[in-house]
Parts: structure tokens; sequence; C-alpha cells
């Protein structure tokens, strides 16, 4: 169980650092502190680490012995008939990441009665796991705080409070929101809505304030839309709501993909035509998208790139015991389609 | 780690046996040996249980001490950016069940350069798990081979060969094929093509053998086109020349959901309204289903049902040493929407 496949020749930091032109620890860096980089140094070097397909080598790190090579994820409830793509995802980029490293992932959820502090104390006490990789994980995650109080290594997608290690990546979703508020602005659009479920998560917070950021920007009329849970209905009527009014609104940033389905019913049975009359634009780019008729511009999550930084993170944790000194965002990326209109 | 949580009151055995009116041995005997009672019975009292939820209760299993309560599920590589529903479904309703009886899931695969069965082997040597559940089983799967050789617990979603251990469960594809052909011939349908992507899994075959056994039942004209692969170009071609023959067929029958996004495509390059000129159905009932244009018929796949049954064959084998003398078929769910036409 301890013995590491040994190294395969592949894209190395000396290949990635020649052709971006930088040193070894600037794509150290890029990787494990991009705080440190220039915006553009950062952007350049993380393309060319796209580009090359470069993974950093799990086999440098120091083997410690005693160390079961079992990360638990605690995973969320989902619905079998219909699973949340992004978790299914992620869940794949995690196990190919893990699965490089050495390690394997223990699917773990509270007993029925169990809280959740409790399903990690229960695992911690009997030396099963190595570690916890969290997501979905929320402002003052209780999961967070107990495991910081109990020192157990943690890597989280999503971030965690200040004085938290800040052993964490996550999208940078408002930037994102930015960039692609710039977009819809330098089409032209002057009056443009947000359209959100009301779940509260900070994910969801950090895409509407991106929204605003971005519309304050370029100088934009904004309306914000909330509509509670994510009922189709719910969602229909209140597009209907905001495309009906005497000034309404010529594109609508949508806080999530799965929303899109209502706004699209609502704007064809106000007789727009989606990519003519109104601009349409989400963010998740689930496998739905491809499906709608326009196909839409949505920001697709950098799960692989996001599964290999906690991982990355989590191993330096328990192999090394460092602890990362900040989180880490990583870039959405925009995918244009014909949603957006000319 | 061996405390159970306590049994909470549900629906118990003897509520589905009053409300089916029948024994509690032929409850017992429809979810582990289906084969022994009548086709209508069976029917009657998988309906029952599917109505009042019923799940065969762990709890009375007597405690195997030395047990780790982990089971390894050799998970299939996926694409991170388009996650295969069915396995992501299928995975929710395992953690789940597992869940349910005190176990979790370990997430294994082969590391690079390793095969299969090395990887089951690590993982036997270790002891860090109790037993397998496989999905994705071949005709003569290496691992089913492997772990009977070794004699070591596991249940396979997907049938085992004869001789092997019947620790088993599947959907009954060719039967639901037969129910699906035998509807479409109800409507009226003389000609009826079955379209197919030659991948050689037996799951699909399953789906044309039905197919076939259902158009002999009803003296149907049938034309089978097989294309290469899923690439969605070579879809749309053969369907393309499927319907542009002088006798085209008046209903085209999918061996999976996700090839009918080229069989819409051709419809409509050919000037023909499916559900109007063109009845189309399908199988697996994934997600993207209710976003086609008109809503798909087909098959939904009882992937909770499947999980349970697989959870509650292995344990009996791990815990009770008991394997089951026959695998276990399950009704696939017909969905029948606008796609198939009045």
């Amino acid at each position: 169980m301890t013995t590491r496949r040994p190294r395969e020749r592949g894209v190395t930091v000396e290949d990635v650092a020649r052709a971006a032109g930088v040193s070894r620890q600037t794509i150290s860096n890029a990787l494990n502190a991009p705080h440190r980089l220039k915006a553009e140094t950062l952007e350049r070097v993380s393309a060319v680490i796209e580009q090359l397909g470069y993974r950093p080598d799990q086999s440098a790190r120091s083997l410690k012995s005693g160390t079961r090579r079992i990360i638990a994820y605690p995973t969320p409830v989902d619905d079998p008939a219909n699973p949340n793509p992004l978790m299914g995802g992620f869940l794949e980029a995690v196990v190919a990441a893990s699965g490089e490293a050495g390690y394997r992932i223990l699917l773990v959820r509270p007993r029925p009665g169990q809280s959740q502090e409790q399903a990690l104390d229960e695992l911690i006490a009997a030396r099963t796991v190595d570690g916890f990789l969290l997501s979905d994980v929320l402002r003052d995650d209780p999961r967070v705080a107990h495991l910081t109080a109990a020192g157990f290594p943690f890597a989280a997608f999503g971030r965690t409070a200040p004085g938290q290690p800040q052993s964490w990546a996550d999208v940078d979703s408002a930037q994102a929101m930015i960039d692609l508020v710039g977009l819809i602005a330098a089409r032209g659009h002057r009056r443009v809505a947000f359209l959100a479920s009301t779940g509260g998560q900070p994910w969801m917070d950090d895409r509407r304030d991106g929204f605003l950021a971005g519309a304050r920007r370029h100088h934009l009329t904004t309306q914000v839309y909330s509509v509670p849970g994510d009922d189709p209905a719910g969602i229909v009527a209140a597009t209907r709501d905001l495309l009906s009014g005497r000034a309404r609104p010529t594109a609508v940033v949508v806080s999530g993909d799965w929303l899109t389905l209502g706004v699209y019913t609502a704007a064809r049975a106000e007789g727009l035509e989606i990519g003519e009359d109104l601009a349409v634009a989400a963010f998740d780019d689930l496998p739905i998208t491809g499906f709608l008729q326009p196909a839409l511009t949505t920001v697709r999550l950098p799960l692989r790139r996001i599964a290999e930084a906690l991982i990355n993170r989590l191993l330096r944790i328990i192999e090394d015991g460092v602890t990362p000194e900040a989180g880490l965002l990583l870039p959405g990326e925009l995918v244009v389609r014909p949603s957006l209109g000319p």
C-alpha cells in the first residue's frame, strides 16, 4: 500500500517554466500562492499550464508512514434520477487527482440522527482516514469549524473564514461575472437584469456581487430579481414580470444554468426571440446547456484544476504538515454561445 | 464503528404483506428470489413495495465482528465536464443504501500501469474492504473471474456467467423493450427501425434482442442500424439514410437516449415532425430527455432498487456467508412522452 508508481516522463515544471519564460518558483507560486504574482503573469502562466497539461508531481513528496492513503469526502445528498452534474464532475476530478497521488476517496455521510460533527469525529477516532475534502462549504460551515478545532487535515472547495486554515480553493465567480457583464456592455446593452434563486449560498452571493460590480463599472441600469428556491413556475412568472415592463431589460444574466429553462419558456411566452430580442447568459456550463435552443452563453467551472489544487493542498498538510497561507481562486471560463446574440 | 443506529419505525415486511394480500415469504421472494413467483404476483407485490416505500430491514442481520464496514466500488472513468448521469445516480443510490446498513463506499481505480486484478488484489491483501461492488459488468469480466477465484465477496450490477456466484442484479432490458415495441405496435406502426451504437456491451445486446423479440411477436417489419461509437455526425447520417428510403420506418427505437439527439437533428433535416411523422422512443431516461422537443418516450432504470438489492446481497455474503442462488432482474419503467405520437 505504500509503493508509489514509478514516475512517468510527462510535462515537467521545467517544461512549463521554459514555455512561459519564467522561473520554476513562479510556476510553483501560480499553483500554490497565486496572490504573489501579477495578474498578467498569472494569466500567462495559467494558460501555459493548461496548454501543456502540466500536473504537479506528487511523487516528489516525502512518504509519511502510518497514513491510510484514504481521504474522506462528505458527499452531498443527491437525486438518483437527476444527479447534480457539477458534483459528479467534481468527484470524478477528485478521484483522478487523488489516484495520481496514491490516495483513495471514501464517501461519507452522517447516519440518520447523527450530526455532521459526530460523523467527522467517528472517522477521526477510528483513524479510518488521513484527511477530509469538503465541498459546498457554507459561511460558518460547522464542518470547517470542527476540523479546525480538532486540528485535523482538511481542504475545502469554497472559502474558509479568516482565522481558519486557508486550505481552500474556489472559482473566482465574481471576476467571471464582471467579465461577462463587460462583454454584454460591449455589445451595446444598457439595461441588464440579474435573476437569481434566493438560496443564500456564498457562491451565489459572489455571482450577484460580481454582476453588480460589472454593471457599476459600465454604468448599466440594473434590476435584481430573486425567486425563492428553483421552482420552474416561479422562475417563469418572475421572468415574464421582468420582460413585460415598459423599460424591459435587453439582457438577462441568470445566477445558474438550471434557471434559464424558465427564462427560455418565459421569453417564448412573451414573444421574444432569445439571442435577437433578448440576450441571455448564465453560469455553470451544465451539460444541458448544449441542448437549449439557442445554445446558452455561460461560465464553465475549472473542476479539474480545483480538484488538483485541493488534493495538492490536502496532501501538503497530511504528508508535510504545511498548511497553505492563503486560499486559491481559480478563473472560470467564459463560454460564448448564440444566446448572447450578435 | 460497530454501533448500529436504533431501528426506526418505518414500513415493515408485515405492512407490505398485508397490503399485497400475500405472505411475508412472498415479499422476501419478490426481493431475493423473484423467479419463484408468478409474473402477476411479482408485479402486484413490486407495485406495493414501491408504493409503500418499503426497504428491507438491514438491522435484523447479525453483526459479524472484524468487518471494516467498507465496500470498494471500482468507479468507471468519466468526463468531469459531462459526467454520465446514470453512473452518478447509481452511486448516489449505492451510498444511500450502504449508509442505511452502516457501510461506506471506497472509490477505487487501478493506478496507471496496474491491471484491474492487481488493483483488486492490493485491496484484498491490505484488508481494506469487506467486499466489492461492480458496475458495467461485461461478459467474461476479468474482475468477476478474479473475485470468484479469490473467493472474495462481491455483487455485480450486470450478469455473471453460469458457474460464477449469482450475486448480481440487473435491469430486465429485454422485457422493457418487448413492452415498448408492444406499445408501438398497438399504435398502428408496422415498419419499425432499431438504431444502436456498436458498443457490444451486454446490456445493449439485451435491448436489441428485446426489440427483435417484440417485433416478431407483433409481426413488424424491422431494420436494425448500427453505428460505430456514439459520434453525433454518424448517428445523424445513419438516421437520414434510414429516413430517406422508399419504405421508411414510421417508428424508430434508439438503444440509448444520448443517440436520440442525432435522430432529432436528422428528422428535422428530412422535414419530419417527431411525434407526428415519426415516432421515437429510447432507453435510460437521462435528465436531458426532458429538454428535447418534443419530450422523449424512454425507459427509466430502477437505480434505487438495483442499488438496494446489490447492497442487500453483498451484505448477506459478507455478514452471513450466504451467496444468492440466482440473479435478480428488476423491471425498467416505461415513461411515455410526446415523441411517441398519438
